[in-house]
């Protein structure tokens, strides 16, 4: 029998939600797209939805993650700030190291009854 | 700011989802009340979603984890198997494990931001 073990993690600042994978994703999406809805959009996500969890994540950290600008020759836009782009790269690096330490457990696991 | 760190492991038989920490809960109360339908209530589960759970449990595992015996002098009953108690203890270990590992890992972290 081939026994696997998988995890999620999540990430809290002074008990409030700060980064889970779905808000991890939707961060990502926007670092690319530049732009909430169109991140939303490749989320399959509505418009309100994302804007709440972004509007979580912004008031829940200790900086804001994510800048919106209006106007300009772009347009505007929604950009990662550093401390965006800083608590994604924890939370990845973690999550792998999380992903790699159960693997090896669970190698050490000797099932009596297989 | 502080930081908290939270996990949540599932394992896989086969490709086949074998324990959460929902399969989990109910092979304990089981374990204590030696009823499925008073482990349910314990839960506040319908009996068909726990019966469900534990038909899943026991068709992905190596053997079943919960055994139920009809009559007797004590009208039968739902016990644990070996292998029930074995993969129970094996989940809760690693689970154990792995959240002193998340926080561990947290502590090295040096914010920049916070």
């Amino acid at each position: 029998m081939n026994y696997e073990i998988n995890s999620r993690i999540w990430i809290k600042a002074d008990d409030n939600m700060l980064l889970g994978i779905g808000r991890v994703e939707l961060l990502k999406a926007i670092d690319k797209t530049g732009s909430l809805s169109k991140a939303a959009v490749s989320m399959k996500m509505s418009y309100k939805k994302a804007w709440e969890l972004i509007d979580s994540v912004n008031k829940s950290g200790a900086l804001p993650a994510v800048r919106t600008s209006t106007g300009g020759k772009d347009g505007g836009g929604t950009v990662l700030t550093e401390y965006g782009k800083e608590i994604i790269s924890i939370y990845e690096k973690i999550d792998q190291k999380c992903k790699l330490f159960l693997e090896e457990e669970l190698k050490k696991i000797d099932f009596k009854c297989h």
